[in-house]
């Protein structure tokens, strides 16, 4: 089982993929800037579960060295600074990217403009020799931080590398209940970007977690 | 029961709408540049239905100028040329935007930026007087012409217009099993029809009609 590292992980997304992945059995190294902070989250991930987990505190620097498959769960305002001085470590790495460009102002939360076309086609272009996989944008952090229920809905996958995509797809399908959607190519990572700002929108204004689940398949 | 009219209603859409809101007792006018096309697919929709459904055939013109209620479901490409003239006949109205911008190439479908932002708010612009919501991008058409089956899926409903969410929101349950969801202003518009690009991806990968489903509603 690959080793995940995940590149800005105390946020709720990080240590909820961490927990999850921890409880299906790999290791984790869970990375910040600042390894006090790294500490301190990996903290709060353990106190989640019953059994022991293998979830280690790190900097971003040294995830990106010694992780197998690295996620990206920053803020996406510092993906840029974050990931341009790692690109090195993660040459030829599968870089699965979570972040999702969002703003909220008094009408509620919308899509940034990314100059790239995506959170995702930016990771890739600031990585260019990383398999950049977009996934887990619309997976409710705080639904994966519920330990004790399983995650409902489907994560939608987009890369220029399908190997990379197929890979993807095991590491999502060990989380249940989630199911992986293999979709296409990188290009189409906007709409799933975007597409949690409106389940945010709705989640406003119905008081709920909305995540989504596709008919037909 | 408001009568619904349909501006570019020949399509696979538009006659699908149209046997959908025919059944459920609605007056429809399908409406075209060309009356004689208009009249070729009214006779398609009435074939679909056991029943004599209340289809009439029109000019998109007429169509602006009686119709209580109208539907746009053109191509993208239309839409300005189209809209532009009958823009004084809207004015008052309510306007359901049905358009997807979307084009295709050899790496499958993909949203077309528009400088609007979306096809939705370029249809606002145009019809400034018209209360514009925009609904039905990711129903399949296909499913609303299979009049056997229910149409399974969920309308995200965008406008600036809170009451005119609310009247789409009752014309969408009047089609079963149709659910009708609330997402909030029309800049969110972007992602929900840019999503319609992520669902036929699926649907050539995966060989089927994928539609979306929120969970936690």
């Amino acid at each position: 089982m690959p080793t995940i590292g995940l590149i800005g992980g105390t946020g709720a997304q990080g240590r909820g993929l961490a927990l999850r992945w921890a409880l299906a059995g790999h290791t984790v190294l869970l990375g910040s800037r600042d390894a006090a902070r790294a500490a301190a989250a990996v903290a709060k991930v353990a106190a989640k579960a019953e059994a022991s987990l293998d979830v280690r505190a790190a900097t971003n620097a040294a995830v990106a060295e010694l992780a197998e498959v690295v996620g990206i769960t920053l803020p996406y305002a510092g993906q840029r600074v974050t990931l341009e001085p790692l690109a090195e470590s993660l040459a030829g790495k599968l870089v699965i990217e979570c972040v999702n460009a969002l703003a909220f102002d008094e009408r509620g939360p919308y899509p940034l403009r990314v100059e790239a076309g995506s959170a995702a086609e930016e990771a890739q272009a600031v990585l260019p020799s990383s398999r950049v996989v977009a996934a887990f944008q619309s997976v409710s952090a705080s639904a994966l931080l519920r330990v004790s229920e399983p995650v409902e809905g489907d994560v939608l996958l987009v890369s220029d590398d399908e190997a990379a995509r197929k890979e993807v797809a095991e590491l999502v399908a060990a989380i249940a209940d989630l199911r992986p959607i293999d979709v296409g190519p990188l290009r189409l990572a906007a709409p799933i970007e975007d597409l949690t700002a409106v389940l945010l929108a709705i989640n406003q204004r119905h008081h709920t977690h909305a995540g989504i689940r596709l008919t037909g398949l």
